[in-house]
């Protein structure tokens, strides 16, 4: 049986081994021979004209449409979804932070709440009571008219970029709205003005970043509790078939925090007991459990660790340890759904818009959470009475490791440094870590494999003494192979290397889940802002190598917007646009400072991004710069 | 020059005459040649993995979605950007009319606020304060988030069909939420399931009919004016080349309400003449055009007719005699920027969403009407002066006619009869009238031709003594013909004939735009409740032959919503899924009483319609039903 490669070579024997399991890994293979119009993005199905598709012959679809019009049209409604899914997230995040307020339960981020108490300018001494108004004051934004501006952007963004945005007149109105007449933008004839269409994408991609990402992580850290840096195991080590095992995906930890505490309640635990079972655990997998991970000095009793990234979790499934699949968001593959009737495993779904076919439904809410946590108890209990003596058990113990660094956030790395940034600031005047890259995003399987092309690219940069932070998927492939424990240090280049060495930290730090991108923008601000300049000066490149959803290209327009170079191995379906290609590529760097950068080589990909890294170390005049000065 | 046919033919033989202008009915030759994949539905493309087509050799994706899945994503997608423009127009008009009120300007149909009022428990003396209270409940129920049911759905549906829409959990949340939260589910690796994808696209399709349809028709007349059956010329005829001529594209008429009070005023009538022009005309096309014919009573000096549909819109350009393209919506096809270009017409753009790249683009809002209608009267002016000894105008005088029946709507009808359904309800009980047809929807070059399918399916139907009930592009293309002249009656079956010579009416009435399928909804309704039926119990059907946009299968679902057999001669992409082709074709029969018929062949399309209408009949004892009673 054919599969495409993976980074992580014990997985891919591991999902060689299961030759009659049916997961990506083999269908990628099926799907090889891709459509061309479809993949320059010249194709367009939005009418009963059509399809239509540009060709030097039909260089306009019937309604007259061009090529730069149709890309343009196809990308914006991409991005236009992929801020849709993480307004979703944020909303719902901070509507159940709400509900922790009014019901005035446990707060675990004390510092946070304060702190973004004061940012929004809320008057209150009660912190329930302030935890509501931070969560209304998020709602309110998010359902805004579109030509009412959002008031939290201007407190949340750092101000340079801000001044930026509104001259560009791309700052946000309602975000939810800024969608809304987005999917109006791109509908039949409609807007046909690419270069507005891509402002709008700027647009949108500031409240991605700015709500969807910064701030879920920020009102999640409330109520779930800070990260703190610490060891954990990663892997498919990290399941245990003596216990009940309820693997989890998504994006909503906040929908799960509930079921997390019940899980470890005497009583429940009993339950676990009766069936023969040692208790229950929650396995990470995609985004959901990275976020667990990260938080994971609060959850040390229940979870039992990340397993793996979004193309893992199928296999995930396959180690017959599985009892119960719990999903509230994507990356919830459809594919699972083959793999968890293979192997007995039941699923429920939390939250409709991610409604699998063969997933049980039961809306999520907070104030049904008790009754929600009691279904999924017993749904689980029964799933393992059930299955577990009719399926094979088969776990790659030697899968993962134990020694993956984790629970990076903006405040636990500063607070690791000592409480402020000059020592990395000094450590990159010194040269002794050239630059920083972030390498975030998602895992596929079309970049050369499953996280290979991530991998590579990471090892490439550290070698460069440029020292990497990742966030999304791609932190989950990074940290199974190894390059997230202090032992990575070999891999980096001899400055970076001393540098980890001497303060023990892998040359690759794990922020966690995708959302965690927003943290990373954090850092990008308060090192700009230590050092009095804007976002763009910065030593710092971005890179979603293996990005897969339309939520990345959501992210990635947040990149664009702050200013920022972001490399892409796989283009996104613009290429047959020579304007919309031009303007992403060239001419942004004049408007936001940002560019797009399409390179499938990791090498050269590697090349460019330390280019630029030098070029700005330059600019800052940390670097002899003998052309500039020739 | 190979050209696609048109049922109009004198359109046809002019467009023809154009040699050197390319128009949609030349490209329709050049992308003839489809992708299958996509007339299916089973081509996906939300992932870098992707894009992927299912075949039967690869009959999942990578991520494992099914052709099932896909089509559902890709379906449902496409009705919520369809629910999205409808959204749109509907929040833009009560915008306008909140500020009409606010601002305690003209309001033209007391009826109708009044009636609203009436109807959503309104409480207020002064006028002014209503129309505001009627949009701010507009305004606040699209608002809603999607756990909030909207308050208007209950007030403004027929009581039967809003029991049933319960008992199927599909009464809609906040509309633009729904919407949103379809975008989210239709994006990668999140909603699999085909059938919680339908009923979404059912819930879509009541907020789109309530609010997008039924609403913005009667907040439109509220504003400007109530329609008043009466007879008016259409075609090109009714362009006059000694004036300044601004035509109109789109669907929010009230954008355009002060500039028509103030073409008209002396002083600028006066600017006209002193560049030698008799004064400004606007001249109607697509829905704006239909809607402005509609209430053509009230705007009789200033508008000179409707032109024609959405595909005529490029030819009008072409006569030369257009001075301005003036947009506010779909449906302006980006075509129009290639002959604006070549007739030196200058373009203006009203509202972002439909911005042409060469088009200026003028931010429409209320508060600055004078100074906008001021900047279009002077681009107006400038580019006659600078155009007209420039380029050849040649009108076809001989296109259209002068005894098109318009004007038609819920209340002017039943005020024609008498004020009560009564004598339509006795026509159809002694079967003088068989039954009743909404042909309804868009236009396209796909179905036999321009307006080719519409034309022959409607004469099919009014021979087969089916009155025929128009509202959409479908309308521009059934008046232009003549088949809104009270001369038309010789196409109608013996019967039918005999009731219109002896009303002096056309076999076919338009209802104008296609936002006018809500006020077929209301004579539904109304028919239904004098007949203490359900809506599905109607010798009623509707067909939307030549659908052409995303808006369109919102409209459709509409139908499909309200219990309506709905045909379609040209498959929306579904037809790759055998699940979402199943329930839309058989199984929504038990579900909502309605059904979609998907039928090329314009006999068997008029069999399939009328064969209902008879089941209808007999079922409300109005024919012998030899099989029922055997």
């Amino acid at each position: 049986m054919k599969i495409c490669k993976s980074a992580d070579t014990r997985l891919e024997n591991f999902i060689k081994s299961k030759e009659n399991v049916e997961t990506s890994f083999n269908r990628v293979e099926k799907q090889r021979n891709k459509c061309g119009f479809g993949m320059q993005g010249v194709c367009c199905r939005l009418c009963a004209n059509g399809p239509c598709r540009i060709t030097p012959k039909s260089p306009r679809g019937v309604c007259g449409a061009t090529a730069d019009t149709i890309v343009a049209r196809n990308f914006l409604r991409s991005v236009a979804a992929g801020s849709a899914c993480y307004l979703h997230i944020v909303e719902t995040t901070a509507k159940n932070l709400k509900s922790v307020g009014e019901k005035r339960e446990k707060i675990k981020g004390i510092d946070t709440l304060n702190q973004l108490a004061k940012l929004f300018g809320i008057e209150a001494e009660d912190i329930y009571d302030k935890a509501v108004k931070v969560a209304d004051m998020v709602l309110n934004d998010l359902y805004k008219p579109r030509d009412e501006k959002m008031t939290l952007v201007e407190k949340v963004a750092y101000k340079p970029r801000f001044e930026r945005w509104k001259e560009l007149n791309i700052l946000p109105g309602g975000a939810k709205s800024e969608v809304f007449d987005a999917l109006v933008k791109t509908s039949t004839n409609l807007n046909s003005d690419p270069v507005d269409m891509l402002m709008h994408c700027l647009n949108i991609g500031i409240s991605t970043g700015l709500y969807g990402l910064t701030l879920t992580n920020l009102l999640n850290d409330i109520m779930l509790g800070e990260p703190v840096i610490r060891k954990d195991s990663v892997g498919f080590k990290v399941v245990d078939e003596g216990y009940i095992n309820i693997m989890v995906t998504g994006h909503q930890h906040s929908i799960i925090s509930h079921l997390q505490e019940r899980l470890i309640d005497e009583d429940v635990k009993k339950r676990a007991e009766s069936v023969g079972a040692k208790g229950f655990k929650i396995v990470g997998c995609t985004c959901v459990g990275q976020d667990l991970q990260l938080r994971g000095e609060h959850y040390q009793e229940v979870f039992s660790g990340h397993a793996g990234n979004n193309f893992t979790s199928e296999s995930l499934l396959s180690t017959g340890a599985i009892d119960l699949l719990l999903s509230e968001f994507n990356c919830t593959i459809p594919g699972l759904e083959i793999v968890a009737d293979k192997y007995m495993v039941d699923m429920v779904c939390l939250d409709d818009v991610a409604k699998k076919v063969n997933a049980e439904y039961k809306k999520f809410s907070m104030d049904k959470k008790e009754e929600i946590s009691e279904y999924i108890i017993n749904k689980a209990l029964e799933s393992y009475k059930n299955r577990r003596d009719k399926v094979e058990v088969d776990i790659p113990k030697d899968h993962g490791n134990d020694e993956t660094i984790t629970g990076v956030s903006e405040k636990s790395l500063k607070s690791f440094l000592g409480g402020s940034w000059k020592p990395l600031i000094d450590l990159i005047a010194e040269g002794k870590i050239k630059g920083v890259a972030g390498v975030v995003g998602c895992s596929n399987l079309t970049a050369k494999g499953h996280d290979v092309f991530t991998v590579e690219l990471t090892k490439e940069l550290i070698k460069r003494d440029i020292i990497v932070l990742s966030a999304g998927c791609s932190s989950g492939g990074l940290e199974n192979v190894g390059l997230m424990t202090p032992e990575a240090a070999k891999y980096a280049g001899e400055n970076l290397r001393a540098v980890c060495q001497k303060l023990g930290i892998p040359p690759v730090l794990n922020f966690g889940p995708c959302l965690a991108i927003g943290r990373l923008e954090i850092v990008a601000a308060e090192l700009a802002e230590a050092l009095n300049i804007d976002i763009p000066q910065l030593p710092l490149v971005l890179s979603a190598p293996q990005w897969l959803e339309e939520q990345a290209l959501a992210d990635g327009a947040f990149g664009l917007a702050l200013g920022l170079p972001l490399h892409l191995a796989i283009p996104p379906f613009i290429t047959g646009s020579k304007v919309v290609t031009e303007v992403l590529t060239e001419k942004l760097t004049d408007i936001t400072g940002g560019k797009l950068i399409l390179e499938d080589n990791v090498k050269k990909a590697a090349d460019k991004l330390e280019e630029i890294v030098i070029e700005r170390r330059k600019d800052l005049g940390l670097e002899a710069n003998e052309e500039k000065t020739a």
